[in-house]
């Protein structure tokens, strides 16, 4: 059972967030927490989304695991209204979802949770570089390595203090550089790995709107990014593997 | 022969009320009036535009009937600016009409009235029910119908005070309703048909910018909707038929 | 050898201004002025483009020709901020020219000027007549002529001291008339040529944002259109050959 209402901008975040990887995933429904967890079709990248219960205006619910059609519910917030508060109700064994917002009632048909893959397992590595960034400085990066090249290598330069995004096309180059000054925090380990950008074009577009953003990365390993959703609230993680590097 | 000048707004507004339906029709030319009457090639919809001489700056004509490419029309008020005054002029037994605006000066040849579907007869029917509200709140609906089906019920449920709407989907459905306390008129007849959304969407679109529109409804009968355009002294209906409702 | 910076909208004006007619062309590299020459696939338009040191925040050169891929220069500038300021670096003896702005490095591989075609050589034409309008106007009377037809007549009527342009599609007409009160300047010379829109709209969109554009005209002969860039520090011209008009 789950009965509760949201600031619809919280929501919609929340669904972008997700929706930027797959379209559709299991919905965990815990008394105190709302969860999703999915990969990609192509097993590259992982989607973590969780809002506390203090994200809610109101929360109240009993164990669950939904279906959702995350492509269907995005389409709908289409509609919502910034300030519009959204109200979820699933009542115990049902098969519907009732959403509503201003005059608004939806009764969405949830999917068979069966046929949506089960949640994947984070994988357990150590990502010793970390960086803080603006989502915004991040999300022009990926934005500009895009134009001249399909992969982004991430990393951070100890010596000079610098994380870099460097991207190398068949005939150009793009490099940035923020120097430690410039971010709000940089650990000075020796890092570097290099990503496919049709991911993060994605992800990014996303991560564009948080204020900061957390980078984790190793030496060809993934890349975590974390940044905070409803004002601490809510937290969202995304994890995309390597590519190998060509030398 | 037609001299006149009119507010380049209220003309565009004109035009696209028609567009939503017709690609061309025939424009009556009267000594205190314009009006055009029209139906879609499918004969599901109707319009009817009219415009009293009041509607104009200055207004000077004889009867006549002009055969108009809408779609052309609507395409050349693109270049129009907001403020602009439209020149229209059509002389005794002329091919064509001159429309002229700011420094520009167009002559456009005119259709052959005799190839364009003669002018409808409205249906003589009783629409009982009876409602008023914003153009906005209306075309809101109709997108979120659209979302789920394609086809919406209209109806006002007299016990309860509500004007409604409703959309039903393979997999879900959307309720949306207003009481009559929200409304600016609402008869408490109990009335209820169904339509198909890919006409309303297009209807919903001009009609979105009416400050109030009449909606009038039956049992498994036509909608009319009825708007005013240039403050009162021009008036716009369109008429719907109902689709057949499987229980 | 060129170590210079610049405005970024200075430069990206420029660039656009020469990408309207090609997608490649040689940059001629000078100790005072930077510019190019070239006419697109067709040998129907010519732009010209200058820019003088002072143009560039600061500007050292030895003479150089190098080969720009115009269409990916373009794009880059895409990602360049209002306010931001290019520096371009290109070594003695080099292959990439260093593009910076912001955080941003970008090495871009240059062309071989040896497949890019010679500067063509300017006819050495009179064209007596003579206006002065703003490119917003231009602009403008360009887009409202491709609604009528592919076509346009530009030209002047001393007696009534008017600048005109005219478009004559199968059925519809257009017509623009600027008297010599409206605009900056206007010879008092009948001249008179017809041009493609399809090289015009191109043009227009560049002309309109400056805010005086210089028209030379003859009679059935090309037009020549100047303006200036980097407030008179830089210069554009295009040059349009006349298309043959029926009679």
């Amino acid at each position: 059972m789950l009965k509760a209402t949201i600031d619809a901008d919280i929501f919609r975040e929340s669904i972008d967030a997700v929706a930027a990887l797959v379209t559709e995933c299991r919905l965990h429904v815990e008394t105190d927490t709302l969860y999703t967890r999915a990969v990609d079709t192509a097993n590259v990248a992982m989607v973590s989304l969780a809002l506390k219960k203090e994200a809610f205006e109101s929360y109240q619910a009993t164990k669950e695991e939904l279906g959702i059609d995350i492509a269907k519910l995005k389409n709908m917030m289409g509609m919502m209204s910034k300030g519009d508060t959204l109200r979820l109700q699933f009542p115990e064994g049902g098969h519907k979802m009732e959403m509503a917002f201003g005059k608004y009632h939806y009764a969405i048909t949830l999917l068979d949770v069966n046929t949506i893959r089960k949640d994947p397992n984070p994988p357990t590595i150590e990502l010793p570089g970390n960086v803080v960034l603006s989502g915004e400085a991040l999300y022009s990066a990926i934005r500009a390595a895009a134009m001249v090249s399909d992969k982004i290598a991430l990393g951070i330069d100890p010596a000079n203090q610098i994380f870099y995004m460097m991207a190398e096309g068949d005939t150009d180059t793009i490099r940035l550089e923020l120097h430690k000054s410039e971010l709000s925090s940089l650990s000075l380990v020796e890092v570097r790995s290099l990503f496919s950008l049709d991911y993060l074009k994605d992800m990014g577009k996303v991560m564009g709107k948080a204020e900061n953003v957390e980078v984790h990365l190793g030496v060809n390993h993934p890349v975590k990014f974390s940044f905070d959703i409803a004002e601490g609230k809510g937290r969202i993680d995304y994890l995309l593997a390597p590519r190998i590097e060509a030398e």
